[in-house]
């Protein structure tokens, strides 16, 4: 079924209109009267609607039923990623979107070739956004995962640290595996990797202080862009999503 | 480590040598006397050796220890992806071989919009093949997962169908989870996924009387490229890579 985004104080109980890109949208698709789709409030909530009238510009649907976003996963998986190089970042937003995060926060690590300066932050964040929210209209989400920044490593750390696993994947980790690190339950996990260079020592210190378990992601190094998303299939998976 | 790849003629007891490209790349490494490399056959098995001369073009090494290379799955996983549009199987090619995928085989199914030549195929597969082998030699591999294709979507179920545990991937199957058919021992597992367009449900059928069990990736449809390396993480996950 179709699937639209709306914000939240746009969710009416009994009548929605679309407008703008999602008006377009619907023209590109054709849709006509008596057609079902869905719009959602990308926060998880959904409503079931028929299409009403569709005129220029304007898409008037009936709802039939509210509910909340069948697709979301009960684990909620935060991406910390260390700002890569190019458009890797791009990339991440993209696939860990598909694959059901919670969000995604970037943050600056001592080896990190490219962090982006606050004048141009305001603009990638809101172009990381776009990226994500498309993803989730792509993969049937009901929620749009938020992307967000920290400053610094610290920062990074404190806010990932809360989770029931903080986990921080690291190269020269030979013992301890995921697997181990998951055992027993858990509802919320950080899931912490370095820039291409990696992570240095001194972090991964500063890290195990902040609460976070280091391990491996198996016998080979991973790309930068490959182990958020590598370690996201795997607590997925972990987590009973399929 | 710095770790070249040769041909497995290459493979002497006592001396190796190094030329062409690999003798290239020693030069932009700044390889010196006395410095320890990894030389690998592409088929898992490898050499600890010595820098005993550098010369233009060519660099002399005394072979210290014969081993099986380390970093090779236990478990086979086979990734069979139908052709998908522009150099996404490039993407899938790069990314499964990190991920330890003992093999990549693309294959025409009834929804694929692109779909090489003949003509076309020789050197596309030149081309592919080079692809996992830079990423089998910067992820650490001690082997190059060959790259391969089939004629028809028949062949590939024949092919596939014959490891311990074959799966085909689909996106209106909300039953069985990854998780339940990966239930038992195994060795060798084919990870079959669809074109942009997904699979025809006469294909679905087919696949199941050749011996596939058809599974879920979740609640979210995944992109054609996303599908392969989603599963093949959980797989390289359940089966203790990491």
């Amino acid at each position: 079924m179709v699937r639209f985004f709306v914000d939240p104080e746009e969710m009416q109980p009994d009548f929605l209109v679309l407008t703008g890109e999602n008006a377009q949208h619907a023209k590109v698709l054709r849709l006509k009267n008596g057609e079902q789709v869905l719009v959602c409030d990308g926060q998880g909530r959904e409503c079931l609607c028929t299409v009403s009238d569709v005129s220029p510009g304007q898409i008037s649907l009936v709802v039939n039923r509210r509910q909340d976003s069948a697709s979301e996963a009960a684990v909620q998986v935060s991406v910390y990623m260390a700002y890569p190089k190019a458009d890797k970042l791009e990339h991440v937003i993209q696939k860990a979107t598909e694959l059901g995060a919670w969000e995604i926060v970037a943050f600056p690590s001592a080896r990190c070739v490219s962090r982006p300066d606050e004048k141009s932050l305001k603009k990638k964040l809101e172009r990381w956004q776009k990226i994500a929210a498309s993803a989730a209209q792509q993969s049937g989400r009901g929620r749009i995962p938020q992307v967000a920044t920290v400053g610094s490593f610290r920062e990074a750390l404190d806010r990932g640290g809360k989770a029931d696993k903080a986990l921080l994947f690291y190269e020269n980790e030979d013992q301890k595996t995921l697997k181990q690190a998951l055992r027993g339950t858990y509802t919320t996990v950080s899931l912490l990797t370095g820039p291409e260079g990696g992570l240095e020592i001194a972090e991964v210190e500063q890290a195990v202080q902040a609460g976070f378990q280091v391990c491996t992601l198996g016998k080979r190094i991973l790309r930068c862009e490959t182990a958020p998303l590598c370690a996201l299939s795997a607590v997925m998976y972990d987590a009973g999503e399929f």
